[in-house]
């Protein structure tokens, strides 16, 4: 096998991976009037793409637009959505930003806070790869079962 | 004792409450400009309350002002600081509101929601009488407080 059909290989497990899916189904949701539609899977999350070429362009004081807040809502959606799937009880995302791209996100499980994040520099939002953002989803969704584990009567109320 | 003199005591105790002195200084936090230096708690405190007859005047569907959305985090805020000072834990409030009014309010103890409340047509916040804004003040704070005792483990994580 080729080094670009191994990449290949590795990438379509990727692009199959629960939280993958996830996120492209969260994508869709906000996709009234179908632009989508036509659009691969890597098309779809491409955006989310920020590699270190493509953060330098950006200004490192500015504003988030709308999309972009669209998006790191998608991103903690898509969390939500797994721990949902996963434990069965309701996952609740909150992303608050001032209009300058800061601010806090959180999830909560009944009344327990399973994510608490600070969000900074969101008009920046983004990962370095596919992959990377997978295993940041990964990460949280694994602390957020283990404290859901430990305490499930306060995620249960 | 006349009436008046009556109500006027019941004031009086009402106006050096906790709740309602951390109402007025978080009120004083917001106020850079030194506009309420001059004036005395119960004018500091009389946007907060909505009669019936003033609520009536207000249009059922509006847009909140930046006026109203401190107020309402100053109530939140308050209802914090209480929180903080009964059980020694940090108490954090998270008003999420939509350009239309809608939204939520939270309050984390650690990873405990001590207080989560749907909020709707903001525009219109307010309480009929300034003891009722203590009830309702005084309301959540004993539910944060029950809930702080039961999970204290969670409360302090």
């Amino acid at each position: 096998m080729t080094e670009t059909a191994a990449a290949t290989a590795e990438n379509e497990g990727l692009l199959q991976s629960a939280f993958v899916v996830e996120m492209v189904r969260q994508m869709r949701a906000i996709d009234p009037y179908g632009h989508y539609d036509s659009m691969s899977t890597t098309e779809i999350l491409e955006p989310f793409i920020l590699t270190k070429e493509k953060k330098r362009e950006i200004p490192i004081i500015g504003d988030p637009d709308e999309l972009v807040v669209a998006r790191v809502k998608v991103f903690f959606n898509a969390i939500s959505a797994m721990i949902e799937s996963e434990c069965g009880l309701m996952a609740v995302p909150l992303v608050n930003l001032t209009h300058e791209g800061f601010g806090r996100a959180l999830i909560t499980v009944g009344k327990l806070v399973v994510m608490d994040r600070t969000l900074r520099d969101v008009h920046r939002f983004g990962f370095p790869s596919l992959s990377k953002m997978k295993d940041e989803g990964d990460k949280i969704l694994s602390i957020a079962l283990g404290l859901i584990g430990e305490h499930s009567k306060v995620a249960g109320l």
